[in-house]
């Protein structure tokens, strides 16, 4: 006998990426960024008081907000601090999907959409791209509570156009989220349409261009009436007050960010040639990370060879994805290990 | 038109109470701990690398387990991180609550609880507690999938005996949460129940004894199997680093945290004795706050001459305990600045 509801025990969590506790690794596995973030960030941090820890935060961290509204051109009412991106996904989740009320998506794209859809017991419709990573026209039919879109979709790396966006927005009677978790590696994002459409959310996250994965820091945009809602169903205090001052920080400091966003790109296009040069069809990306098919040679294989050698990528065992490795852009020094490893382990 | 599900819609979210920011302040309202965290929790958190803001937390916030696992003489596997206790409340409606099972606690407790049920959907049954504030002995004959005691119980302050909980964790057929937020100050917990009972979740939050309400921290205790279940619903990354460094440290301390502990509690008799003496018949507390019925005196006047004077406390506009308010014990000082404001104010 089992004291979980039924969807709970038929369904197996999450499993993020292997985190491993050694620092000398080279860790291409989890799309951090390979660059520290604003030594603003660190200083802060450090300032923190003990009046600050002992009290409990401010239970809509303003000071992002007013951080983040100044950054975009929009107000704080559009902001929503979360306690990472995934933490803003659960809220959609919740606020807007139950078994009569479904979610849709395109795939193959984030594998934790399915999970919380799971644990809400809320149906799902997953529509399949095409070979070219296309937005799926069935997406807009299929009548359900909440679409989710990733752009630039993981673990692709591809885009779709804003325009294309903004049509789906408005055939669809239900909740757009666009999941721009990796948008800060892209040459355009779909701020501007949470003025014009009283249904899209956009997921934005400090994990990727601002190097905070450590403090578990994202953030919705939307149009305050969405806001006011979701500020109903988050935790109360759901970020605390060191990440709140560790991501007002980074995104105050624009010129870091950008510089940093710059030099993944520029190793990105390196990575990218490196790959193709080994005879993997790499397909062009927008995110901070590449999807390398492996042509003749096992992804898996490849994948625990490098393992061996304290290099991780990311595998996924799925169909449709396990022909590939997913490869975060590293350091030049990293790029360099992965693409020597791999040359070595090609021609054994 | 509503985008959000009916019950969402329906519902007020929590209000939590009210964070000044100045910080010239008597803040007596949110039963922060009036001392600082062990120092070591400033060393540590000043001595974080970038490395580790830039990198995923531990999924499991390890360092934790094993430092919360020595000091109660539990295994790690016993011990789940939480982003305050509220994540480990969310996490239990998500894994054991839906339409058709409710869950059920006694009244006034917590005012988080029924707004849980609501996000979750679930049906509630809240048993009244005696003039007293003895375990209903309703409760055990509810039949229902969630079982909260909030002990000892916020906002009365009383507890209730470990023999009478295992009771009746023994004739309940659900999970049955012991919320220990507070428990700190108690002279006894029920940490030892989850030994011998398989239903038995204990909630501990570091905010109160710990002095780490900013950093949002809490933790489970129960045995491996809920343990393992509970890591399906939660956020992939629920805690994150500076965190995890932060409540290790401060459980680590425990010469600090008892200290603290023991200031607050002789402040407390202090804070009690004094309160009685102006006429409020205080219950005794097993808690860091008292809720002192404010006899003749309406309390929501006292609340708002108190506020005026920057002397924040909590008024609960509710039957039941409309007539008292719940004062945070302070330092010496703000108990003082209390009383002597308190004087004045019934002088008139």
């Amino acid at each position: 006998m089992s004291y979980f509801r039924d969807n709970i025990d038929k369904m197996d969590g999450y499993v993020p990426g292997f985190q491993p506790s050694a620092v000398d690794v080279v860790k291409l596995n989890t799309n951090e960024n390979p660059y520290p973030p604003s030594p603003k960030v660190l200083e802060a941090i450090s300032k923190i008081t003990t009046e600050r820890l002992r009290r409990y935060p401010d239970p809509l961290g303003n000071a992002f907000r007013q951080a983040a509204a100044e950054v975009h051109g929009l107000s704080p009412e559009n902001i929503l601090c979360t306690n990472g991106g995934d933490d803003l996904l659960t809220m959609v989740f919740r606020a807007f999907c139950d078994e009569n009320r479904p979610a849709a998506y395109p795939v193959p794209t984030y594998t934790l959409y399915p999970v919380l859809a799971k644990i809400q017991n809320c149906p799902v419709i997953e529509v399949p791209f095409d070979s070219e990573f296309n937005l799926p026209a069935k997406l807009a039919s299929a009548g359900v509570a909440l679409t989710i879109v990733c752009n630039p979709n993981a673990p692709t790396a591809t885009v779709i156009n804003k325009n294309e966006l903004a049509s789906l927005a408005d055939e669809l009677k239900g909740i757009l989220l666009i999941d721009e978790a990796y948008v800060d590696f892209a040459e355009d994002n779909c701020l501007s349409l949470v003025k014009d459409f009283d249904n899209i959310i956009i997921l934005r996250s400090m994990s990727k261009g601002y190097s905070l994965a450590g403090v578990r820091f994202g953030y919705a945009v939307a149009n305050p009436t969405l806001i006011d809602g979701l500020i109903k169903v988050k935790d109360s205090y759901n970020v605390d007050s060191l990440a709140i001052i560790a991501a007002t920080e980074a995104i105050k400091d624009q010129q870091w960010f950008k510089r940093n966003v710059e030099k993944v790109k520029s190793e990105r296009q390196r990575l990218t040639d490196s790959l193709r040069d080994l005879g993997f069809p790499v397909l062009e990306s927008s995110t901070n990370f590449l999807l390398a098919p492996t042509g003749d040679y096992k992804a898996n294989e490849i994948y625990d060879k490098l393992s061996k050698q304290n290099i991780f990528v990311r595998y996924f065992n799925v169909p449709g994805l396990d022909d590939r490795l997913r490869i975060t852009v590293g350091t030049p020094p990293q790029n360099d290990q992965l693409i020597a490893a791999l040359k070595k382990i090609l021609e054994r």
